[in-house]
């Protein structure tokens, strides 16, 4: 494609020759030409001149030099898309494996992809182009919508319902029981686990995620949440939509996230919790306590995160706090004796 | 089933209409008629009179209002118990599937329930009414009791022994390698993992937590463990009678749990530690030295849970008092100044 | 085999009787007549007279008892190299099983191990003497290098790279997509993901760890590395040769780690970082910012671990600091009170 029609597509201005041509996306150390590469980021601008990329799709802001310049508002969604475009292959069947085995009561849609030792219960719906990658087990009454794509080994336990265009990545584990017991005597009673997992539509999860159903009603995804790898969801808790959820994030049971929530990395959050709409939690952080909408808290246990920021400068400065401390324990006592010395000299 | 019925079933007694009829079990929030639900937490007590559940299981301290009661000493455990009667199904074995692949030499108990793609190797002893959900992989020379249920994909190492009435989650891993290595030259040189894993009786474990088998000797998971999703059990790990381990906990290679021992989510304990009976670790703790049996830990490094409620409290007052301390400082050095030109001047 | 000619393949000394028969290697609490046993920590001296071992590795200085001694410099390393000897067995291949499911179209080598339920794809090259455990798969386009072994239930992505040597253990997942998304009017669009990753000769990798395919070039294991389990490598790491990471870790997408690096338990890295040769990095800390070579770094925000230590030592005393501050101010208020007084009277 030429330079000027990706513009067109895209819905940016080309500074530079429009007619350049480009075939395909890569990072800016290692393009080559007729490759096209992005900066999202101010900081790697010093690299503009550097790259051997045909085109460099940057924000409008920059200042043209001697590459072609794809302008846009908001570079890294255009180089995403421009990368799908580039990069998407249509859907084919590949049908169903004979070495699948497929329940007689399980209703298929059409043109699905199913792998060698891919096990469907009975009474599953599997929606049409879904694929199901090797060892992947629906358990009977799941329900799969079409588009969706699970890879190798997911397990999804009997009853679970997931949405269209949903991916899972390899080991994703849907419906094992919530962490459930109550004490008798010294012993563990199980709490039976009945409920459900719901994941609706758009969802991605990452690999060897494990997402516990419900003790009863269900754990709940909603629509277009994003869930990254190595991620613990317990029972009952319900993530708001298009929410962001980091790699090795654990969040227990029965707290409820709002919409369009991010939670870095490695946080953890305790149980029967209300995490308001927008809220971003940082890397590591323990969360104890309701966070209200719209609202950027960090630290375990977590506070608001200019307060964080404000601690963890000063935290380093404690031990020289401490002998400062003593110092001036000293020269008061000095003082108050000189004081008190003066007074009786006089 | 009557709610006089449950309550003379559980020994706890009905406050209200003991003829009313119950045929399941809900939360607050979704139980309609016929169904009976519970109140462990008094925060929910407001609840009491909104629920549309036919009856309440309560604490005996709860006054009575217009809902039917069943009042009893731990109505979590109540609620448990009914919902288990509610909802546990016989057990039906459903045979062993012909595209499951079993040893000739395995030694197979009777009614097991074993699903297609399933592998069992040689010499393994599988107990009666044991379940084997697709996927699943018992190596050589291990054994499982009777009545365990191995959900899809866990995979049990060779020689490797699973106690009775044992459950482990989707993607359970017993008995990979302990993370051992010596260093050479710089290089790691791999410390051969040769010993076991033993996982006692009435045990359960959440979906892809990992135990490690033993350098030389074993690791050992007592009766009546509870470990929850994506833990870290390490090589030579003991793990006492009854003890909770949380989501995402990791516990390093030898470290000994007493009995009872609850480590909430996200708590790492580094190797060779003795951890009392009854020890309670708060979550995203960091323990690094042994814990007395009754104590409750927490934080990074770990310490006496009120002396960290304390910490805690102060930490983000730290940037005030640095500059309280600035101030005092100036204020003593005025003081001194003055103090001395007093002398001067006499 | 002999002491003594234990010591000579080892390259130690015998200080006792060389002509003690060694069978089998224990540990110092199990280790029975005929068993040879070490002590590496000093701390564990104590227990030299109390062993049942025969002979007992330790290092030059130890002081000679009743016990036959092999002194060598580094007796951990001695004890994995006799291990070793002891346990290890001579491959041998058992063929591909019926029950897996082999392309026409992969590249075989010679003498493997294909258990029932392996999954291999289009074009894969298969190196010789491959082990390949039930429920693995192998996605078209991969390769594996020659004597690597993949335990039950591991899946790699198509297109990817294995080296040599390799252990990847039950349930780890090589080359899922990267958690990349771009914003687009509050949904997230999700960049593809279209990078591979390779892992050279050498690497071992704990159950079910995750690692992430590039973006856009690739994510790379280097020669050597060692990988505990549950580990979550995301999209355009580098890890450099022969560094060490411990269960639980995070490494955030593009960062890089030089070689010999040390990350213990459950250690978080942001994105974008540049980690130096040499550096360690102790359990359960956050990085955010680049360390250099040969530095030791702890804590969340992590900071030089002798000040790491300083600080978390003096932490728990800042409420008692606090106090102490309050008290000052009072003193200071009285002096300045007492001293303006003092004028006045003047």
């Amino acid at each position: 494609m030429k330079l000027k029609e990706l513009a067109q597509w895209i819905g940016g201005t080309v500074v530079g020759d429009g007619e350049v041509e480009i075939h395909s996306v890569a990072s800016i150390e290692d393009a080559k030409e007729g490759e096209i590469t992005f900066i999202a980021n101010p900081k790697y601008l010093s690299k503009l001149n550097q790259t051997r990329a045909s085109a460099v799709i940057v924000s409008p802001e920059v200042i043209p030099g001697e590459k072609h310049l794809l302008c846009v508002k908001n570079p890294y969604l255009a180089f995403a898309k421009i990368l799908t475009l580039f990069t998407q292959k249509p859907y084919q069947s590949k049908g169903i494996d004979s070495n699948a085995w497929v329940s007689p009561t399980a209703q298929l849609g059409e043109d699905l992809t199913v792998y060698p030792f891919v096990y469907i219960g009975d009474r599953c719906h599997i929606g049409d182009r879904v694929t199901l990658y090797p060892g992947v087990y629906v358990g009977e009454d799941s329900s799969i919508g079409e588009d969706s794509i699970l890879h190798t080994n997911v397990s999804i336990y009997p009853g679970m319902t997931i949405g269209k265009r949903v991916i899972l990545h390899s080991g994703v584990v849907v419906g094992s029981d919530g962490f459930g017991y109550a004490k008798e005597g010294g012993k563990n009673f199980k709490v039976p686990q009945v409920g459900k997992v719901e994941i609706e539509d758009d969802v991605e999860i990452g690999s060897n995620t494990s997402i516990d159903r419900g003790t009863l009603g269900n754990t709940i995804i909603r629509r277009g949440v994003k869930i990254d790898n190595l991620v613990q969801i317990a029972h009952n808790v319900l993530i708001g939509e298009d929410s962001i959820i980091v790699a090795q994030v654990g969040i227990s049971g029965s707290t409820k996230l709002g919409s369009n929530v991010t939670l870095a990395g490695q946080v953890g959050l305790t149980g029967h919790l209300q995490i308001g709409d927008n809220v971003m939690i940082g890397a590591q952080s323990g969360v104890a306590q309701d966070v209200p909408a719209n609202q950027a808290v960090t630290g375990s246990p977590a506070m608001p995160h200019r307060e964080f920021l404000r601690m963890i400068m000063t935290m380093p400065k404690v031990p020289e706090m401490r002998k400062r401390l003593t110092e001036m324990e000293k020269r008061l006592n000095r003082i108050e004796e000189k004081i008190s010395l003066d007074k009786e000299e006089k």
